[in-house]
């Protein structure tokens, strides 16, 4: 008699009516959620074991659901409920929909290229380009329809940010139709809000969590811009109490502020004070005592607070990303362990997770997921042993073998050629003479395209040792690090380079210059460019995340100044303010020759998406950004000036975020890398998490047996039988398998704040005890607690024990 | 019969003679510096206390130099050796000295001002400035002499920033006679060394901690520089090869990477991209790379390395600091216990070395200090509590009264008055009241003269209040508040500003101006403002020391500017350089009126060292430093940019190490704060380190019978009386006294590090084991061990039992 177990917990989405008809209205009975036995006629134990499956699958299904609202960070809140949502939470989170999010908003924006003030070359009807998007609109539309589906009426209103998106839609939608019947755009500020559809994409959650920081960073940093400003008025006040002094910038009060203001980003530095300078010596002491105190001190102290808050918030995101993803696993595991032994997880519950969390993961590497877990050996996974579930799942598996050499398996005398490569080039000596010869190479540089035969020597001995490298090590071991990729490209590079020359390929020629880069291989040697190159990569997708959210930043800032400033400067306008020669463009004659005499500035304008980009970028790196400040105020009204200043104002904000980032994750590696006394420079554990799971022969045939059992008949069977047959090969009665994967900030995080953790997790355990969490989503059901089990069922002997 | 104790080493500056005459041939014999009796005549007990007393004052001065070494951070190989040293160290550590030594320094470095380019006003003749320059020279040769004494030639030698002073000043000695004899001055490059005069006084240790602070940054500070150059070339040379692109700025080499520097500092920033940009638009795209891995990147690492390097520095700084003066302790402790009784201190002792270390301390503060120290209440002084010594030494005593005010000895009835204002302006509601007047009568300013009547009112109403606090809570304690203080000043000088209006008084308006910093009164309650307030007065000591680091930087790059540049710009010079626009002073007629077009930068010259130094401000500044540089050049060599670009990065390394500072002086406070959840808002506790003492009238008694043995007629007895006298009017047998002083960094930072400080104790400790300061000293002297005492001596009852 097969002896099966029934779950603890029953998914939410198993409705009565589900199990009813496949119970055939005998055994047992599904009220409100439990699994009540109902009086009538003995089970009929086959239907009783379909039906119980039938409940397991919808139990795996929901537990991954929970793993990945865990791993992506999604409130429970937005859980689906009900098998209706279930279906429609399905249709949401595949790549495929989060694709069409994607480009949906990217189209939209990218709209802007060949709206009104187009870009020349890009420039659409109205009526294609309104076309357009109505359509990526109705994209939206159907997307939040879906969403609206899966997350219930109820929750859809209380999610704000989905909320800000239908509002947002709404609009656009409005707007698009009305552009649509007059034929012409009209003044649509409010595409500066297009992003948000953007943003709101599931694969922009990098984005959205710095937006989220750089606000959570903002009361610090108001306080003191507060702080700023104010000394900025005290100062302008006195400067236009001494106005015949200082004639032209402090006038009017309100010059007198804006010229302070820009003093503070220094773009008119000696220029504000000469006029005053060359009249009184002395004066030269109100604007050093102004920019001593607004510049280099409240400036650094802005940076100082948002780089503390920073800290702190970092820390907070670390600490309830913990927890949540903690909670996620106390959920599934409620939803995993059987009604027989509630306090652990078997390989076949947990292997019928995995098929829904990571469908396309093998059956071996499933297996040995679990093995993993499960450290202690103990027959069951408990759930501390579960809670390590986020770090092992993204192991890649590989079984060790004796040599760890890809050449291991080729006949003696070539194994022995290799053997040697691979020693030499693992050799410090070889290392040490590459770097001597690079430096050596570097004292040959010039920028003539003349090539040095010693250049050419030096190449080709460079490709020996790419070559040597990747027959050595094996293509796999080599080009998985990231310094052997950079050596291999420079060389390419050099190569094409030398080909470009040969040949005379002009427009390749930049290829050339490129060679300068090869120094970049010296940088391996120090120690400290070895740190700060690691965390150069290690920043890097941060870094592009952050990039992003300060393009976003100028989309809609070049949106609004499209609106209002396109086509407002052009050559020789402005006459009227004090930058007039700026945006000069005129004939001079000098001796006889005439030459155009240009002020360039006309170029940084509005008049199109690409030029706003530019200009934003020019405002942004801040040197004479006045002039076209004052450009635009001169052709427009002076409320043009809050535009320019509330722009500087906010990509200050980004870029002070940006540097406290950097500094941030510069000064954690440090520590890190001080606290651990990790060498960091060891090649082969330099950013490996690695686990170990040992299989012996009978495991590998047991856990075969069950799974021809639960899924026979699939492919993914051939990975365990490959692991019996390697161990035939191999002759011994186990087999080792590493799990490796690259080290992410959290991993370090953990290391770091090793002993909060423990404290974070204590309080958590004391909010949530065990059963809160069924409780919870009880209460939310509305059920009663659940009665013990009448019909107890003896507990298998071992996790594989299913017969 | 007095039994008297005798010390168990004795001071390296009793030399066998001075014993010998006193000891009259008797009792012990000196012979090295070891105590033996001598056989002979029984001893002769009056001359051998005699002696012994002088051997005894000697050691207390001899510990007193030790501890104001281990004050003082001098290291101990500077350590006077024998009488002569002493003598001569006594001479060289008092403050008419070391006000001496400064005031060389100054002189030297204010003789710039009138010499050769000399400010106008100020000029003196060349035999005049000579004469007072060698005047100076040989103050500072005599200052050295008085060094040479002291240290030995030996150590004179070994002792590297002495031997650079000295070289320094055989050179400016040199070139003064040459100028004298000349009657005219030659190219004085080394005047930029006159610095070092002035930085090696007592007084510039603050400055010398920072240079040594910026030269330990300096190698990581270089790594990163070097790669931000390297990146610099590499675009150089890619903007070279496109030339044809990049008209102007790009033609040569060494132009490309003069463009691409000044790029860094983004002064150029879209002049030199605009030439190439209105040709080709996609050109931005090289100037946009540039800057987001120069600026953006590179730029933000190097403060991150800086910043790292900076903590790692200041840590060791303050762990260096402690353990010297741990050993100082442990130093003195040894020349101060008596071979008696080795492991402790008696009051007497401690008095002998209060009397040497702080001459000016009443014989009550010193006794409040020892028992300040002797927390356990043991009669002696063990070495555990002996190390608190400096945490005590500058406490400020005070008896403490039962109700704590100052009010408090009054009539009952005016008691109860100042009672109820005491209460009145300690209350939240009226201090909540004030913050709520100043935020109205901040809506009501204006830049106008005419004072409105609230205005008035409300400052009536201001001045009531620091009546108020006045009375309330007593002058004293009332100004010992920094906060106080400010309101007190911005009070009066709203006063003074009315004054300045009723009575008409032009030059004083600036006052009334100033009115808007009652607005500061506001920051008062927001807790994040407090903080940063709270900090930059904690900061203002360290930073005004920077300030003095980066002016001595500035003096050295203006004498050399000065000697180069001086009188090389003029209105209207440079117009072969591109930037002749700004030199331009030329009369325009508009219409019908005369104008001068002035470009002004002929004022940034290097023409006396008061230009120069506005001037250095401005390139300091960065923005458009490219137009004196360019200026300067045009009418030098080209080897000119050299010394910009130094200053450049010169700057930017002191500006950089500013900027961790303020980061790291801000991030510690607040992750102190942090730490010990301390409210930092109580103004009570907001800087005080608070000591407590109890005396009883035996101990004060048997005190005053000590010291009337000890120094009888002294008026510091007085301070003690008064004690005896306070507790005969307080009628209590004992007085509590509570010793106050600010809290400093080193009290912040032994906080901090609580538990690092342990281990380098414990590290310190097993390399420095109780006997082996003595064995050094000895060891030194050249002298066998010391053999125990052949005479014990009972030890005594208690601290005060000497009879």
């Amino acid at each position: 008699m097969t002896l099966e177990e029934s779950p603890v917990l029953i998914s939410s989405f198993c409705t009565e009516l589900q199990l009813y008809s496949v119970d055939g209205g005998g055994g047992y009975d599904i009220v409100n959620n439990q699994v009540i036995p109902t009086p009538g006629p003995p089970p009929n134990y086959s239907s009783h074991i379909a039906s119980l499956q039938q409940s397991w699958e919808i139990n795996y299904q929901e537990a991954a659901i929970y793993l990945q609202e865990g791993e992506n960070n999604d409130k429970f809140f937005t859980h689906p409920r009900n098998p209706k949502a279930l279906a429609a939470y399905l249709f949401a989170h595949n790549h495929l929909f989060y694709m069409m999010e994607l480009l949906t908003g990217l189209l939209l924006m990218v709209l802007s290229l060949s709206e009104a003030p187009a870009v020349p070359s890009l420039r659409l009807d109205v009526y294609v380009h309104a076309t357009l998007e109505l359509l990526a609109l109705v994209m939206v539309a159907f997307e939040l329809c879906m969403k609206l589906r899966w997350l219930g009426f109820h929750t859809f209103i209380r999610h704000k940010r989905t909320m800000v998106k239908t509002c947002v839609l709404l609009l656009q939608f409005v707007e698009a139709i009305v552009v649509l019947i007059r034929q012409t755009s009209h003044l649509r500020v409010t595409r500066a809000l297009r992003p948000i559809f953007l943003v709101d994409c599931r694969y922009c959650g990098a984005v959205r969590r710095n937006l989220r920081q750089i606000f959570q960073s903002l009361p610090p940093f108001i306080d003191i811009l507060l702080l700023l400003l104010f000394f900025m008025v005290i100062f302008a006040i006195l400067g236009e109490t001494h106005k015949h002094t200082h004639i032209l910038y402090f006038n009017t009060l309100e010059n007198s502020i804006v010229s302070l203001f820009v003093l503070l980003t220094t773009a008119n530095f000696p220029d504000v004070m000469m006029p005053a300078y060359s009249r009184n010596r002395w004066s030269c002491v109100f604007f050093i005592v102004y920019l001593s105190i607004e510049l280099y001190f409240i400036m650094n102290l802005l940076l100082a607070v948002v780089f503390d808050t920073f800290n702190g918030v970092e820390k907070m995101k670390f600490k309830s990303l913990m927890l949540h993803k903690r909670s996620a696993i106390d959920h599934a595991f409620q939803l995993l362990v059987s009604r027989q032994r509630p306090m652990g997880l078997s390989l076949k519950q947990f292997d019928g997770l995995m098929r829904f969390y990571r469908p396309r993961m093998s059956a071996r590497d499933r297996f040995l997921t679990y093995k993993a877990l499960n450290t202690a050996g103990a027959p069951m996974l408990s759930l501390d042993d579960f809670y390590k579930f986020y770090e092992v799942i993204g192991l890649k598996w590989k079984a060790r073998r004796s040599g760890e050499h890809w050449f291991d398996d080729l006949p003696h005398t070539t194994f022995l050629i290799f053997k040697g490569i691979n020693l030499l080039v693992k050799s410090k000596a070889f290392q040490y003479t590459m770097c001597k010869w690079t430096s050596i190479i570097s004292s040959g540089f010039s920028s003539s395209r003349i090539v040095p035969w010693s250049y050419i020597v030096f190449l080709t001995i460079y490709g020996v040792e790419v070559l040597l490298k990747v027959t050595g090590m094996g293509p796999l071991a080599y080009f998985s690090s990231g310094w052997n990729l950079f050596d291999f490209f420079v060389t390419v590079f050099a190569f094409l380079g030398l080909i470009a020359l040969a040949f005379d390929m002009e427009p390749f020629y930049f290829i050339v210059v490129l060679r300068p880069l090869q120094l970049l291989r010296l940088f391996k040697i120090k120690q400290r460019y070895r740190n700060v190159l690691d965390t150069m990569f290690e920043l890097f997708p941060r870094m592009a995340s952050l990039g992003l959210t300060l393009i976003i930043f100028y989309y809609s800032f070049a949106i609004v100044g499209m609106e209002f400033f396109a086509d407002v400067v052009y050559p020789n306008c402005c006459n009227t303010s004090t930058v007039a020669d700026s945006y000069r463009q005129i004939n001079v004659t000098i001796g006889n020759r005439t030459v155009l005499d240009e002020g360039y500035y006309y170029l940084n304008n509005f008049d199109n998406i690409l030029s706003s980009f530019v200009t934003l970028f020019e405002l942004t790196v801040v040197n004479n950004w006045y002039i076209t400040m004052e450009g635009v105020t001169s052709m427009t009204t002076h409320w043009s000036r809050l535009y320019f200043m509330t722009f500087y104002i906010v990509t200050m904000v980004v870029m002070t975020i940006i540097v406290a980032f950097i500094l941030d994750a510069f000064v954690f590696r440090m520590n890190y890398s001080r606290k651990n006394k990790e060498p960091l420079l060891d090649p082969e554990d330099e950013n490996g998490i690695v686990f170990e799971a040992e299989v012996s022969r009978d495991e590998a045939l047991a856990t075969l047996e069950l799974y021809k059992q639960t899924c026979p008949g699939l492919s993914s069977l051939n990975s365990l039988q490959g692991v019996l047959v390697a161990m035939d090969r191999s002759g011994s009665s186990f087999l080792v398998y590493l799990g490796r994967r690259s080290r992410t900030k959290s991993d370090l995080s953990m290391k770091m704040y090793e002993e909060e953790i423990q404290e974070w997790y204590a309080e958590y355990s004391r909010e949530n005890l065990p059963q809160s969490d069924r409780s919870l989503v009880e209460r939310e059901l509305e059920i009663p607690p659940p009665c013990p089990d009448p019909e107890p069922q003896p507990n298998s002997q071992g996790p594989l024990s299913i017969n």
